[in-house]
């Protein structure tokens, strides 16, 4: 363990979350100090609230906003909505957390206000979620934390957390972890980073993450590798968004090509997703960039006896994209790709590259690749 | 990086992969030199063929046999073995591996045997895998792995890796990775280990791994913690078996108290499942015993309220566990737990200890479990 200045940015948003727990709390106290009804306004959390906006690169919560006022109906959701935030005040002020299942067994000791089931109190953590994101913090600041660990990360990077019960620096060094890899902890706020690597490359399947990781890929290509292992978790996703902000780094991703890949696993990294609009401002990381595999990259790397034909689900899903999906609509390079996809029929997975051999993914496909990153997808 | 002992192990074992496949081939060989049609003589992989001996703790395979002798209509599936066997021999001698995914693309090469669907090629590599096993050879040791990367790992231990390009030993030091852990590798035949820890507690929930990883309970307790994330992968499962092999470890588990905790999760860390039992002689952990959640942890901790009600599938799954299973049946203690769930009717998820609290499970639940290891159903 290594000594190291403090996080002072961590602390500094622990302040912040407190002092907006207070203000909230406050405001409902002194209503009721004047004879009157509390309520607490909320954004509204559904699709109808909200916008794309290709500048600031992320789906983005509106102005509208519902108000909770304490009326017979409501005083068990409005105590429940308090007593949450007084839970993560406590968790700021202890340094500690909770899952949202823990959160819900907590709850069993509340009497009257408990929650039946998670439904509840999950709703009632979104709805506080969405009130934190509007002054820019985000779940994990509140302490609510997700039950899924991140994906795994190898390569030219230097992890710098601390020792919770001494507040020491450790120091993790992604570089030396054998074939075993770092492990991303259900909250990334806390962590700083120091790197050599000239971008990340996020990998869809622990399979080539593993094949990359073994053959050391990120010591020839100067990079950190990021196993996403399908969809990436709130945790994958806010790692590599704070590790591409602090350090300046570009992301690619490496993907499969096929609607799911594109437009659930690379648009849900790149501009979050629009059923969770007021946090993907913390969760999307804007700087992605679609590495492969392309539908002219089965042409170009001679895949098209390893594909497997687009099935109903996959023909249905490219064309709800090019139809409806905003991030697709706003380029025209998504467009094409996915019409060259439908046309072509096809699919084709990241693991077909082995049919040219196990390594050509690394020797071949990926050097070709990087030597043009301005061709990569938006 | 520092340096060590050669893994003399692993090259050894290398060398008995190479062998029973060069002595398989050669009797093929032998057999057409002498005009006659070749055959290959494999294990019958069913349940038919399945014992649960006690004393050595896992579900075996039998000795019946089956025989793939070549014929016009075996012509392709037993070339795809061949092959399939010479895959694994390239792949011993260039250190290298495949997953099953990679496997089944490798061979859009190999011209009319090439396979159609990667059931094909996973039926074939459980064919060579099993008559593997009967040499005791692992799949990994073929060097097929699991698309699955491990569970976290974080506590008193160092893992021992090597650089595979230089040789070079690499340390983990599992109780300096932060809030972060170390993530098990889909192959952990060439780790080594050194540690002071007294046992392995193998944890059900990510969460819950997080609580005691961020608080360090690793530290206080003297242990190496491991999530399992449900049901354990292949990886976690060998890199378990093998901690406790290597360093004479006991493990406890930490797990739900519900049918499917009991019987999918802890009975397969334990003893293997019936489907794949000429895998679980390297996979099973016969030193694990189950710390928790019992029924009777229900009752002893007051968790009655935090409880919820057995469904249909939970009854369905304990009753067949009662009539069928037979690691239950063997075991009175296993028996009369289910039936203490039966009759009480509900299940409880370890996160519930947290009625009482976020940290009455590090403060309170685990060390008075702890005190009486003796105690834990076996």
């Amino acid at each position: 363990m290594k000594k190291s200045s403090p996080e002072t940015t961590h602390s500094d948003l622990d302040t912040k979350t407190i002092t907006l727990i207070e203000s909230i709390a406050g405001e409902v106290r002194a209503t009721i100090d004047d004879g009157k009804l509390p309520d607490i306004k909320l954004p509204v959390r559904s699709l109808d609230n909200v916008t794309y906006d290709e500048g600031k690169g992320y789906f983005e919560l509106g102005d509208a906003r519902k108000t909770r006022s304490l009326t017979v109906s409501t005083a068990r959701s409005f105590a429940q909505t308090l007593r949450l935030m007084a839970t993560s005040r406590s968790m700021v002020e202890h340094d500690d957390f909770a899952t949202k299942r823990e959160v819900y067994y907590i709850s069993k000791n509340w009497g009257d206000c408990r929650f039946d089931e998670q439904v509840e109190s999950d709703a009632i953590m979104d709805d506080i979620e969405a009130m934190a994101s509007m002054q820019g913090l985000s779940r994990e600041q509140l302490r609510f934390y997700p039950e899924s660990h991140g994906g795994s990360v190898a390569g030219l990077l230097t992890v710098i957390d601390r020792n919770p019960a001494t507040g020491e620096a450790i120091e993790i060094d992604c570089a030396n972890l054998g074939s075993g890899a770092y492990s991303i902890p259900r909250s990334a706020e806390h962590l700083t980073f120091r790197t050599d690597a000239q971008f990340v490359l996020a990998i869809e399947t622990g399979g080539m993450f593993q094949r990359l990781n073994n053959h050391r890929f990120w010591e020839t290509a100067r990079c950190i590798i990021v196993e996403m292992g399908g969809v990436p978790t709130r945790a994958t996703r806010r790692f590599i968004r704070l590790l591409s902000d602090k350090q300046n780094l570009p992301v690619y991703c490496f993907v499969d090509c096929d609607p799911y890949g594109f437009t659930n696993i690379y648009r849900t990294l790149k501009v979050g997703s629009g059923n969770a609009a007021h946090i993907n401002r913390f969760l999307c990381v804007p700087q992605a960039r679609f590495l492969g595999v392309t539908p002219q990259d089965i042409v170009d790397f001679g895949l098209e006896d390893a594909t497997h034909k687009l099935t109903a689900t996959d023909i249905k899903r490219a064309q709800d994209a090019l139809r409806n999906d905003p991030f697709i609509i706003a380029h025209s390079e998504w467009i094409a790709a996915i019409k060259q996809m439908l046309q072509m029929g096809v699919r084709a997975e990241q693991q077909a590259l082995a049919k040219w051999g196990l390594n050509y993914v690394i020797d071949d496909y990926l050097p070709r690749k990087l030597v043009n990153t301005k061709g990569f997808l938006p």
